[in-house]
């Protein structure tokens, strides 16, 4: 949702985009990727000369790493709100350094001055690599590390979820929330338990819409036992 | 040579260090992972409960960067001094930065503390991630993304080449410089003409060694047209 939305920001004042969609591995992310896709094509026929993509296989080096994000089974994904403690668990370590760096290695392979994240502050609590001290630090080590070639731009550092999404409902070309997903578990119906289920519905709630994409029934939920 | 004097030195200081051996792709760099693959039997030898490794495959990563040293064929490594303008061409876009990113993930995610780099004085002129002040901001911006959780070392930021290998000479347990290689090129013996192995030669020449690696026959040199 805040990568979306920072792509239509970017193309609406008259930027060149090109999108970096990560892998994590093979069964992982398999619907993340899907709505990625959908995405950038969407954008492709609103800006055609605006936005390339290209796919980024990280899943031999997350073979490396632990975290119940990159877990197989949903199961290991906790329910509950984002700021809960068991939600520490889906912090994947050195995440957007890592996308950083390497997108920062083919900017400066490829020509291009900056590279853009969408990290924010609903995410400070429990993410580390989100905060704005860290953003700052990081634009100072990219510069340095490509000789002042390439630069980390990250619009939505002071902004909550809420703030990012009246941004995109203001755009001239509609962000397309309902192909976008941001549910942790790898099924193709978002579960609306998982912590970011949750924030993303809050955050809609906020800005008084419907969040457009579709949830699991709410089994259980309103005092039904028969569910 | 300088990974290894480095691995040498924390394991003296009585560090246990796990190794991460990193894999460019599937024929670049065969003989520099053959070598590290020595080097850290070596030490398994002499610190057994001491070293542990790992090899991580980023070669999916490289496919997207441009450098003359991930190009397949040895032809487009430049020969010469390592200050001239055509060694620029081996500059790996956002190198260290990646390989610290990763590390630093790992770390977090074992429980391992520190990230160390042989990153060195020499390299400065043409890779601006090996001088000081990117090291500094890289070991802020470390420190931010993981939450305090790890550092970066760097111990041989202020040295020469030369000051490496003569700290090497002074470990009690020598370091096994005849099982390293510097060389760009893919070949199983270095050619002592690229920038890398005349940069080593020059090392072992200030500090009044002969290298124990072989290098090519130097051909055509000492002014014989018969070569």
């Amino acid at each position: 949702m805040d990568s979306v939305t920072l792509l239509g920001h970017l193309l609406k004042q008259g930027q060149a985009v090109h999108c970096c969609i990560f892998h994590y591995g093979a069964t992982l992310g398999k619907y993340e990727t899907m709505a990625a896709e959908l995405v950038t094509n969407y954008y492709l026929i609103n800006y055609p000369d605006k936005i390339s993509k290209r796919h980024i296989d990280i899943s031999t080096i997350m073979a490396h790493f632990s975290s119940n994000l990159l877990a197989k089974y949903n199961q290991s994904i906790p329910e509950g709100y984002y700021t809960d403690a068991s939600m520490e668990k889906t912090v994947v370590p050195s995440r957007n350094l890592i996308f950083a760096s390497i997108m920062a290695g083919i900017a400066e392979s490829i020509g291009v001055k900056q590279v853009a994240l969408g990290v924010h502050a609903g995410d400070h609590p429990i993410y580390p690599d989100c905060r704005p001290e860290f953003v700052q630090a990081l634009n100072e080590t990219i510069q340095l590390s490509s000789g002042g070639k390439v630069e980390v731009l990250t619009p939505f550092v002071g902004m909550t979820k809420a703030d990012i999404l009246s941004l995109g409902y203001e755009l001239p070309v509609p962000v397309p929330y309902h192909l976008t997903r941001s549910c942790y578990k790898n099924q193709p119906i978002s579960c609306g338990k998982c912590g970011t289920c949750q924030e993303r519905l809050e955050a809609f709630s906020i800005i008084g819409r419907k969040d457009p994409i579709q949830y699991e029934e709410m089994k259980g939920r309103g005092g039904s036992r028969c569910g």
